[in-house]
């Protein structure tokens, strides 16, 4: 019987001796691993820190202290220890792969994006210290999560009020695949040095190679450095920003750590504490090859490799690079998500991955092509939410030639409720100067491509992960702005005739799967193709068909359109209702907005008997 | 004759000879004081940075460096030595108050928002290096925009790629008013060191208290000291990125800066100089009260102050916060701006200044409402796009009881296309679970925020920053949501009925001068009122008249309710089209886009004679 199956709350957990928390992470690991096995799911980072984990369970009461996890890939070993067995991870009705406060108490933030955690944190300690409440609050942060800017102004903000909170800065030394910037050196830096945990050693170490020094000069070099240097400016980044440093400590020690964070209890200001973990521990694979073992598909047990559209991208910008020597790719921190690994390989020199900093990403875009370049920013959609701003304020005021290639767009799955990529159309198609694509297949996707070189102004070329389509043929190379293309033609029996005007790969694979109707591929989500819009008949019907929001998308937009020529068109716009989609399946996603080929067909003979 | 008469390029501008320097830079002042007075703008940033201007023209070459201002708050030199005599400065047909493409080969990056100047440099620098050209690349910041988490995502990427560029980090110990956050007192210690400059002083000074140390010892410190802790870690933020630091230096002494910038022009890393200035150098009122002087007003000379919304906003908080102790403000570096002033000095404790950090301020609401207090984000509509992502991911979909008090909504007028608050209405009502709600005059405002207390999820307040309505008397305090109020009632003699539903303040006075038309107060922009919306006949006309863009808008989410409904509803949307808003004049834009009662009593006669 495994230790977890006794533990329903973190009272069960306080029940488990200190001794026995080695055989806990091993039934911890096995739980993960099978799990993740079974669901899919994010392997080599909650493997990393399931000591760490266990320390903050016993160090903290969780019946009145919060812990927030940053993004919330390392949240499992939480999940298990507050009574959830991860059944039906990342499914249906089953857990979700982040923390959720809906789904438990213990969660007490959403999360998914990253870097939001030091924010909140600051937001929950201030809280507190109002109510004059004494709990503690921590936030558990990858080395990773450290490029978003917005951890920076947190500590700008912590640093400045001194609230009391602890940071757990869980150094991994990677973000999702190898880190990035130059932050991740000055990490490695720190790492390297172990300086505040030995200090006395190392100016011992440094110093006897010099001449005169003996146990006096050292003690006496440190006074004079502990005035000259630590007197005159702090001694590292957090140190900069007012927290008190205590690290690095090996985040595998759990009784260290426990007694680490109980000292951390009793510090009133803000205090970072460093500890180093191993992504992927205890699975000999995911250690060797974390970044392959970050996000793991069911049963296989090895990472999803099929990204169709990405892969079609990396392929035709490399293509596009070899004959274009402006042609350059930008990530923040998605290469292989993103099909970019072989550009990147290729073309190192104009290939650059930001780390998670998409802000920072789409302004660099802007500096690229405005000097000249001619920047693909690959970002997922629901990532690129975070640099709505500087899409509008760098790059599309200037109508600078940016091209943002939107990956997972439309419902994601399991990853949920935070990484739906439902949005951009709505919040793009808003932004003046924006010219948005969307590609039926990957035929299209590297025609969009070819095309886009020689665009003039903001694009932005959106598809989910993969197709079933296969290349039509009837695609018109050179002429996507504001030209749609009739996908199958279907004259009606009786009346109007009707139509479906499908955004996208996934939508006109859920329309073709309908009779009595003319589909059309409507690849050029703005502007629309008014010349089509302009030939219906008053009795045609239009039903939109978006994998989006319904609030602000397409089918709004083509509503727009008609009200400035006439009133009387029959339009009905499909799309996702103006609540959060929490869901973790895309065939269900589709069903539930009746955006499937069943639903359509049912609303297509309810308007025949009308 | 003033210097200035003979400079209409960067050319004329070389030709100016060095000692004559003092003499240009007093009547950049005075220009400046000039324009300021006459057409209003930013006075004490635009004072401060006059010599360092003159230092970085006079060091590169313009002709192919490039210089870009971050926020553009600091410009005003920079447009007179390229030939603009800010004739017209911030209104239609002048010179517009921030750096500006269009406007001038020597304006590179679009800029108005803060933060952005390193991330656009990199991308510069790294198309010149892809060019495989040489010429120099210069970014300018200020330490308020520091605080802007962007700036170390670029940090991050710059230290990283290690690519030649030169920041200057113009320290002049404020943001827009006072800096708060705990970089600002780290600068200070930078300022205090002088450390890089004069580092054996320093040394020599520090160790000169401590026994048996002369200057051989000195000599042997500073080794150790190089070894010890110069070896193990980089001495200040910038360098830990990678960056070489230099500084800090007078930012006043011009031929030191000449020397320093040509200096800098050789090494082939990203450089950092630190110089530091004096906001409003050169006017004794600016210099002493240099927030109140940071934005002025025509003629005056003398801040604007004026912002009647934020006024009542401010007032109605410290009504509300002395009531409930859950009560607590947020603003990012707009304390005066937004009306808080009051309330900070009155609550100290539940006020906070965050500095130039959207994203950070709304997850901080998030965490502050999580705790069980009741946020009030107070922002400008423009700046708010900065945390899209945020108020989605950290607010709305935890249902969060933040409320968003969103000033200078509209059209923005002087700030000029930058700044336009006309796109909060869309970007907003596509976010599940917001509320949003627009008053027509100071007292209805009032009586939200006291209604708003008790309302359970976010919430977004518009309007803009002045009002000439006086208080209607109608408004049902308790029932904001979905519901509307009939504003002036006017029955049809022919006919259908016509309708104007007009959003918020300004909009509302608008339609009040037109005749003809039944007026209603939308005061709900989301959710709708569709009690009213559903009572409507055939053949009545709805116009809609938002201060806002018509794309994904209010009389777009108008549109949509009745297709749901039925599709024969006479409307007309009216609002912003699609393109960006460049326009310095609030009554220009409202013409320009038929918003203003002349073009909607032109509207509604045609109307009748259709």
């Amino acid at each position: 019987m495994s230790f977890l199956d006794n533990i329903k709350s973190p009272e069960d957990f306080k029940k488990v001796s200190v001794k026995d928390y080695p055989e806990l992470a091993t039934d911890v690991r096995a739980k993960i691993k099978e799990a993740v096995g079974t669901y899919g799911g994010h392997l080599a980072s909650n493997l990393g820190i399931v000591e760490a984990t266990i320390a903050l369970h016993k160090a903290f009461d969780l019946s009145q202290d919060k812990i927030i996890w940053d993004v919330g890939h390392q949240c499992y070993t939480h999940k298990l220890l507050t009574g959830r067995a991860l059944d039906g991870l990342r499914h249906n009705g089953g857990v979700s792969g982040f923390p959720k406060p809906s789904e438990s108490q213990f969660d007490c933030m959403t999360s998914g994006h990253s870097s939001t955690s030091l924010s909140s944190a600051l937001g929950l300690a201030r809280a507190r210290d109002l109510r004059g409440d004494k709990n503690h609050i921590v936030a558990v942060i990858g080395d990773g999560a450290l490029s978003g800017g917005m951890v920076f102004e947190a500590l700008n903000d912590f640093g400045s009020s001194k609230t009391k909170a602890i940071i757990v800065l869980n150094d991994n030394k990677m973000s999702i695949a190898k880190n990035v910037g130059a932050l991740s050196t000055y990490l490695s830096h720190l790492r390297a040095s172990g300086r505040y945990r030995n200090f006395k050693r190392n100016i011992k170490k440094a110093v006897s190679a010099l001449p005169f020094f003996g146990d006096t000069m050292i003690y006496w070099t440190q006074k004079a450095k502990d005035r000259v240097v630590g007197a005159l400016w702090p001694s590292n980044v957090f140190e900069s920003y007012g927290f008190k440093y205590f690290g690095p400590f090996d985040g595998h020690n759990t009784e260290e750590l426990i007694a680490t964070f109980s000292r951390a209890k009793k510090i009133n200001t803000p205090v970072l504490i460093h500890i180093i973990t191993q992504k992927g521990r205890g699975d000999a694979d995911a250690m060797l090859r974390p970044d392959e073992y970050h996000g793991v598909s069911p049963k296989t047990n090895k990472k999803a490799v099929s990204y169709e559209f990405g892969a079609a991208l990396g392929e035709t910008l490399s293509e596009l690079a070899g004959e274009d020597k402006r042609v350059v790719a930008v990530t923040a921190a998605m290469e292989q998500g993103t099909g970019l690994t072989d550009f990147a390989s290729r073309y190192p020199k104009r290939f650059f991955d930001v780390g998670i900093a998409e802000q920072h990403a789409v302004t660099l875009c802007a500096g690229l092509a405005t000097g000249g370049m001619r920047p693909y920013f690959a970002v997922y959609s629901t990532f690129l939410q975070r640099a709505y701003d500087q899409v509008m304020h760098d790059v599309c005021i200037a109508k600078l030639p940016v091209t943002f290639c939107i990956d997972r767009a439309g419902a994601i799955g399991a990853d949920g409720v935070t990484h739906q990529g439902i949005y951009d159309i709505a919040y793009l198609s808003q932004i003046p100067n924006m010219t948005i694509l969307a590609p039926r297949d990957l035929s299209e996707l590297k025609a969009m491509l070819k095309w886009s070189i020689n665009f003039d102004g903001p694009l932005a070329i959106r598809y989910p992960r993969n197709t079933k389509l296969e290349a039509s043929g009837t695609g018109q190379p050179n002429g996507f702005v504001g030209s749609w293309v009739i996908e199958r033609k279907e004259v009606s029996k009786n009346g109007g005739e009707k139509y479906i005007v499908a955004v996208g790969s996934r939508m006109i694979e859920q329309a073709m799967g309908t009779k009595g109707a003319t589909i059309v591929n409507a690849r050029s989500v703005k502007p629309l193709d008014t010349k089509f819009l302009s030939s219906l008949k008053d009795n045609d019907l239009l039903i939109t068909m978006e994998d989006g929001v319904v609030r602000g998308g397409f089918g709004s937009a083509v509503r727009e359109y008609y009200s400035a020529t006439k009133s009387s068109q029959k339009i009905i716009t499909l799309g996702y209702e103006d609540s959060f989609l929490d869901d973790y399946d895309v065939s269900s996603s589709l069903k539930s907005a009746g955006l499937n080929s069943d639903s359509v067909q049912k609303l297509l003979d309810e308007c025949d008997q009308m």
